[in-house]
């Protein structure tokens, strides 16, 4: 049959090994993978998250990894600045987190399980997580540590929030993942260093746990002043003398919110765009940096040019370019 | 002081008797009432129930109690064409349902709660929920049948879809009320009468489990050919022999998406907007309907001129309308 | 020169008579006008109005006469359903009054004296004067009084308001043309019809008001009941024994606000858009119909497909179309 | 591996025939089908016709066959007033008709190739084609005459346009496709029914071809004094008389602009979506209706509940509902 | 009475004074003042000026003052970077300035009035006015001056634009504050600095008129080559020479139109948000800085975010946190 | 007749030469010129190319002619920083290329023929042309190496993306022009400077065909380190050395996407505004820059406050700044 129609977009067909790359034909979705293959090596598991109930604010950020994955078509694989290919590292999309309608404490075990189980299953692999709110870094962090139990976890946080708030008051919620981990001593405060914070945006009683438990934070003033670049970099060296793996949040509201319309906590004075991909590329060039996870992108409030979510894939990007020229130099 | 200055815009100061007053001039907010004045009789109680969660789709039908109390000041006491003043019933805005951030079934504990209590402490007031999602209305029921333990309960319900879905599925969500309701024992199916089911929008297995249990429906198309009042009146008839007590519930997706850009889950060839006045205003006339809810109306997602949330709004004065000539009559 | 670039946008060159119109090829520009042609015979006088420093809200309806006119070019002159082509109608667009930023009450000064002129100017032409908002109804009429002193005014009002406010509250706002015009003794209350009241969007002082000065009102649902077309056609029989000029008033918030939404004081469960222009094409049909005015569309607050602009348009032509067919019958 | 991870989206393995079936369930999509299945019958082939470069005005209509699949996830396949379930049709979506970027008389030939190719490959099934504007319809049913050289066709059009422009204007637009028609023969002009038509967005000249081609028109108005379904009987039964197959068009614009806010050329005072639904339906009963599209709806202009696109999609519904009801009768 | 309800939100009871304060509980209203609290000392008085009627385009910024409040409860009172909290400064939220609907001049005379009236109420304490458009800082600051008859006041305007038109064009509007100060010698054109302005946003005569009375102007170009902060800090050292009094007016245009799409007159290569808030805070340091005004903000264009009404409000507590160090070092 | 109305917006009349002018008053269009002035000398010829059919995805960028010159109202002729007049450089709007609805390619002949008909005619003056899509680019060079067959021609392009896509996949699309170009003989590799790359949006294939012909290219971080400023003038003296003749060619892709949510291939991480408007005021002031464009700018998907458009349209503007102070210096 050869009338002039085009093959259906979501074809499993083999697709050549082409010299251009889009990054949804780059990542191998989990349902193409035959069953021999799931014990093959990836440089990275990737796994949604689509949890956002647990926000206190309503939030759509649930629908944030199918996003994402739709926005895949409007990149390459290939990073012009740094003239590599993220082609050469291999990633492997394992789907969602199975997610339940009511009862939150069930999507959060969940959460915790899928990041335990891929730990296990994938143990060399970095593993990205894509949300949902940010309750749900407690569980992908308290999952890594599961299955890494002698080992000990460090957190490098880009945010304009602490997320310090006590799950007394509302349960775990977007406000307590940092102050969840510490609490079930996952992480020390001292081994977590938060960049971006600003304005008028934490409470006095978190800023003074924050003091009080030891964790670093620099205001995005004085990492202007000493450079996103430079700020990242000391983050890295100070946690990469006391853990034996860090962990990337990256909590979208750290940006400006005129650069993150989508992301309803977002703050004017915040970071620019270019500032961000800066701030995780470094962190992808890390050796110690084992896992991240993206935070807080609500699509559905975002403009009818999707800038945020775009911005949210960009980040990604930016850091599985720092992790490939980590891997391959 | 004799500056120029306005008066502030919620001060607690006593009303002057006006001839023309505003809805939130009328409503009597529960903060400014003295205790004393607590145990005063009152024609209606206004009870807010900020839960979305439990919605399937992500939702800020949490938004709603408050987007309709901030309305009020758009619209009059005074029924123009009924020729009545609404000012002649007394309402009670007894404010929101305390909810938690992350523990679903808490919040629907409480609503059950907070709907018996109130049903215990005001027996001869109409009782008036304004949510969130539809949810809320297995627990309102369920509140309601327990305060009042030995009388049967009927359901009007004007929805474009039948909410029978199994909570072994997902949980209690916006899907799940009537048969939530019809497996507790609260309400038979056959004084269950739903008024606006029409296109594609209700699976099978949901329509046979209506039938199995008798259920009653009138779809848009029949409804429409009978008169949108008499196919009212006609389900009231019926249920006044059978029940004690008819709950009136009006998921806002019952009307059409051109009228209710808001609301989600509203469809192509749904009720228009005068539709559903004059069936909720019938409703307001029948002596053994004793309380409501409107739900599932999302405010994030209405225009710029709130045409949804005043949709909202004026549904809930048509009812009052209703009320207060069966009431004064 | 023969290059291939389109002629400009707003040429002045001498249009062809061709088969077929766009509107704004048909309407007359007052500056393309030849001082000699002033004194040439119209049918219609149009007249912008550009002022809403006077509403109640704050409101862009003063843009609404130069997007009137942007909008021509996507309607043709020929009404298919009545087989007329409004090119038999001749039309001068006389351009829009003077205002001033800060002198409201100048403003008005200029909306008088322009009718008043014109008036005079064109005793025998109909004059279409396009808002602005409401309060702009007070100036004309007065100013059309003025120029045919001897005359009795009566008015025909589509709308979801009396707009009978006590301009000692605000000054002469579009809350209060009506009422401006009957204590100025210009118009007397039994001579104005109101058409589309409905719901809760009249304070009952108002409707006292117009009660005792016998100002008639038929509301939307007994319009209804009794059919659009005829509900005009009795009002305008009413009028017709009385008065010796009427003037038609279509302040736009008579439609319901899903049909409307470029005008924030429409409301839900008023007129649909093919109700309104049945009714201004009878309006247009009756002989004492000698001016009328469209007011409070603020195209600021419209869609990006200008639903509620298209709409102000045509109810225009529908007008036009019905004056077309009772002066050529 | 029993992580608790959903299923990936858009797996391609055996669904269980179960009782309850989204849209996107039941239509089977090309590249699922084996070479041997190629042969089946279908009741049914869905062809995408992703053109809208031939759009007078700047269109993103080559959208809407993609925005339309997303959409199936929304309904079910059970209709409720109809009492039937559209799995009882079987139907196979073929997939898009291959575009070129800046060659637009290839992409018309291409959709007259696919038509043609289609409707002799399945002589005997129904083709529905999803547009694109209506540049396509010309192409659409030349393809179908050319696979069905003996046969008459007719066309019954629902439209606010008569879309007869002249070729020789502006080349083969969505203005012209059915004079393109009429002067290759394909169809004559008595057998053309237009229904929809109202307003002033007609020009004279080609009113006047109508007529001196014969073809037939009801105006909106007229229509709905006759009653939407009796004007759609009427039409059908006169051409059943004269023809041999009947091709349905449906322009999305015939819609009334505030229920179709993405399609740009809707007007005020157009068809309410009820109508519509009812007049595609009658159309799907009837034996000699063969064909048919939807064209010009444009969702990158749609509101952010997709007001337009689910009622686009559920226009295709329930002409399906009318289809199965004539075929399994 | 315990039943699971919350609080109402705007009760009048006594706030505990906790650790952590949202800038809505800080803010003390008048309405919860009593009678004898009114003569206490605050530090800052809070005035709303909600007129835009005034305004050469049509203009919402009447509707920012409550804006304004409403944002309060997203911004925490401690200012993370300064580590300073602001409830250590005490202020009173005096409300709204009473407006006329019609009567500009009235409205002008108000707010002359009240800022009289307060200054003399309050000598000590600093006012801050929240508009409204720029047409209310002439009157602001005749008040000021009428009220400190003996002082000399000069002006620093963060603005794109100079505000000096002509009042005999269009009356005092928000083109011409600058000017009317002037002429009604209030303030001497050399103790006026201008910072930010930039493009093509001002007409030579003005630029001309600016340089005949000795206004001084800082371009943006030029701030940014010596620094925001030290351009600020230049122009206050010039000042402190000459006046006793700085009056601080902040035209939210300033900002770029990316950053500020809920300002109309912003534009594109504006000042970026964190320039703008560093170039505030350095005035709030400054002694003689003793009024400020921010204007020109329409929170009826602002995103669905709100994020121009978020960089306003930031704006303030910006400025507040620099009076607070300058009050409290 | 002296009735208070204004003068009406598009006369053709004198202007009075004015102190302070609006852009729309400075430039004079085609049609108010006497054809004996159409040999009159003018330094800039500005040309409207509405073609966006051969745009890849679907475009609006065909409305931005038209959208330009609508905002010229809100921008003076006097540029602040600068000190200059731009009413010292005579501009004459030629009007808008002729397009053709389907015809493609005739659409691209007309473009080049519009330029090289214009050169001709026009040979000392500078051509700016206003796209349309970045397809234009390639015709318009062509239509410039045509009427000067003896020269050679260098690029400066402003992009986020090559545009070096090959014509056989697609045709010539807005991905394809300057290799078209570089095909054609027109202009060599080594003579095109792209400054602006940066992220994922380039396919190695084509950064590989760039680096095969010798193409300059300096990534967006790159041109940061250097400054924006000395990256456009190492570009033009490197090409002034081995070319007759520099096009520059701005794809306002170039703008993150926060700066240009108007432009749908904007990309996160992008120029800003101020960064452009920088580079273009440079390259108007280098002798050999005779002709430039602007485009792929969609006002059709623009915020409500033209964001874009006036960002657009301020590129321009600073363009001519340059070039005024090129030519007068």
């Amino acid at each position: 049959m050869s009338l002039p129609i085009d093959a259906p977009p979501f074809s499993w067909r083999k697709k050549e090994w082409e010299k251009d790359l889009k990054v949804h034909d780059w990542i191998t979705s989990y349902h193409h993978v035959q069953e021999s293959d799931e014990k093959a090596f990836f440089d990275v598991i990737l796994l949604g998250v689509p949890l956002s109930r647990s926000s206190i604010s309503a939030s759509g950020a649930s629908e944030f990894p199918n996003a994402f994955r739709r926005s895949w078509e409007g990149f390459t694989t290939y990073n012009l600045e740094e003239e590599v290919d993220l082609r050469n590292l291999s990633v492997l999309d394992i789907g969602n987190v199975k997610m339940h309608v009511t009862d939150v404490a069930l999507c959060h075990q969940h959460i915790k399980e899928a990041m335990q189980g891929l730990s296990a299953l994938y143990p060399d692999s970095f593993i990205a997580s894509i949300g949902g709110d940010h309750s749900i870094t407690a569980m992908l962090v308290k999952g890594l540590k599961a299955a890494n139990s002698k080992e000990t976890i460090g957190i490098l946080q880009l945010d304009t929030h602490l997320d310090l708030r006590d799950t007394k008051t509302d349960g775990p919620t977007n406000g307590t993942p940092i102050r969840q981990l510490i609490e079930a001593g996952a992480v020390k405060g001292e081994n977590v260093h938060n960049i971006g914070l600003h304005g008028f945006f934490n409470a006095p009683s978190l800023v003074e746990y924050a003091r009080d438990c030891g964790l670093n934070y620099t205001t995005l003033k004085k990492a202007r002043m000493k450079g996103i670049k430079e700020t990242v970099q000391d983050a890295l060296k100070d946690l990469e003398n006391r853990v034996d793996r860090i962990y990337l949040t990256v909590d979208m509201d750290v940006l400006d919110i005129a650069c993150a319309p989508g992301v309803p906590a977002s703050t004017p004075g915040g970071m620019r765009t270019e500032e961000l991909l800066e701030a995780v590329f470094e962190a992808g060039l890390h050796p110690k940096v084992k896992a991240m996870d993206i935070v807080c992108l609500d699509p559905l409030k975002d403009t009818a040019v999707q800038t945020t979510v775009k911005a949210g894939t960009h980040v990604f990007l930016s850091f599985m370019t720092g992790l490939l020229k980590r891997i391959k130099r």
